[in-house]
């Protein structure tokens, strides 16, 4: 059984040799660009990683792990331009480099490669795959559009925020690991399940990434905490302390997330402090690991051996960048 | 054999059927919206009309044909954030009348939907939809990369603007064809043929649009001419003037092109005096008529009963509006 470290040497391989070398290199330059950063792999790692597990040939789970990092990279090309997001990865965005058309364009285009990509695959598995990309790609969508409504919608509640980030995040997770079920020839059931598994680690996924924005070490994380609280985004945290501080501490919250006058750093430890207060960060790990149990006690029904599986699981939950 | 105006009924028919009606609305609006502009629908009908040619079922198009117009709109939602375009067929454009966010999801989800739409084919139909999406998508964003380039770019040739419009306009039109004949099982060789008529007939329907807007009658036109030339859009009228004036005239339309400050109605007449110097109506139509000419003689050597492709050929051409 092939393990997560040699999986990612094959994952990376394989995108190496994915070519974008074609003109107009205004369009193409910005996806090689992208596809090259790197990142984590870890959507095209869980795929072969679920094939493995369900006794397939992690080859046949290349193609459509390439082609869902292909269509995960269009989608940071395009939020950073909703998001106006001048850096990921340590490096300037699409839209920051080059311009924000560009931008529109490159992501259309590698929208497209995506969907070429998958013709590569075997042809029994073509409609699988194509209605999986084309259902998590609409979900993803409809996530970033809630995300975009919460900007200025005045009251979010938990449950709207967990259903835009199972929809904008946790489905990838969700797609990835079914992808490769799917290319094991796993049966409908099994296939649903390790769906299933990889929404709730992806929305445990999430959690964590809220968490690291607020409480990560600064020298694991690699860059300066707070970026969700300087751009008022209404995550997890700041939800929960809606809901359990005192009427007197929300409303000094909501005042913190809707002035514009604030120095970052004040309204970091401002913000943090009335977190701590209410032990949001125990709270969220709380809610967090609440969603990796239900994802445990669904591999725990898998009787495949999922040793990989659960160890990026946990990679997932417990880093610290 | 059904005629264009039936296959029309029965292309609204269908588009009516398509349900937009999901959450979140902000998401699904827009594109309900676009589809129900309707336009002229000459793609979808094109897929009609080729797939009846080659003795297919019409109904076998409808799925392609629908799909390559979902494609069609989403380009066009955005295109026109790329264009800051504020009205499309006489009403605001989704980046208008909601806001830029929105049309860039909007589009990527109608991007998906017309995929997801191509898998209600016969399956046997499945990989050449899918490849002819692809191919067509990732043409179609090549050519509006150059038309970008084309705006900051010192020099365009003649043949770069071809190339440009073959990507942007032509390629999908014989798209719209080939699907057709595929979905009437036609050979490899007849795709290929209507296709290529397509490509010819979609770059004459493009210098008609460069023609008419400077020299439309308004009241047929719908709007008042000189769009191309406010915008500074280096057309075909544009480009050949550059190749045939006087050195002096040249500089002179150069200097229209990248004057700001010239009141609209003024630069209008006098480039359009400059294109009449030249003769540029008549230079324009004559390249139009070669292409045209091209695609007829492909069409003469396909001895299918062409009568309505002909008829909707000649529409596009010698149309007003």
């Amino acid at each position: 059984m092939y393990k997560v470290e040699e999986l990612t040497e094959l994952v990376n391989r394989e995108i190496d040799k994915l070519s974008f070398d074609k003109t107009p290199k205004e369009l193409y330059e910005p996806i090689a660009y992208t596809m090259s950063q790197g990142g984590k792999r870890l959507r095209p790692i869980l795929s072969l990683l679920a094939c493995e597990m369900f006794g397939g040939d992690v080859q046949k789970a290349l193609v459509p792990a390439m082609s869902l990092e292909m269509f995960h990279n269009f989608t940071l090309i395009h939020d950073d331009i909703m998001d106006k997001a001048p850096i990921r990865r340590g490096v300037e965005t699409v839209y920051k480099k080059w311009n924000q058309n560009i931008a529109i364009l490159s992501g259309d285009a590698l929208f497209s490669l995506a969907y070429e990509k998958l013709l590569a695959c075997d042809i029994e598995h073509l409609v699988d795959f194509i209605h999986l990309l084309n259902e998590t790609a609409v979900g993803v969508c409809e996530g970033q559009q809630l995300d975009l409504n919460f900007e200025s919608q005045k009251e979010v509640s938990i449950d709207e925020y967990i259903e835009m980030i199972r929809l904008k995040t946790a489905i990838l997770i969700g797609a990835c690991l079914k992808a490769g079920a799917i290319a094991a020839n796993a049966d409908k059931k099994h296939q649903d399940m390790i769906y299933e598994y990889g929404v709730f680690v992806g929305l445990a996924f999430q959690l964590m990434d809220d968490l690291l924005d607020v409480y990560a070490d600064i020298e694991k994380f690699g860059k300066k905490p707070g970026g969700d609280i300087r751009e008022n985004k209404k995550t997890y945290l700041y939800l929960k302390t809606l809901e359990v501080a005192s009427k007197e501490d929300a409303e000094l919250l909501r005042n913190y997330f809707s002035s514009t006058d604030i120095e970052d750093d004040i309204k970091y430890d401002s913000v943090r402090a009335i977190f701590d207060k209410y032990n949001i960060k125990a709270l969220t790990e709380e809610k967090m690991n609440s969603y990796y149990e239900k994802a445990l006690s669904i591999l725990d029904q898998i009787s495949y051996n999922h040793t990989e599986i659960l160890r990026i699981s946990k990679m997932i939950i417990n880093r610290d960048h």
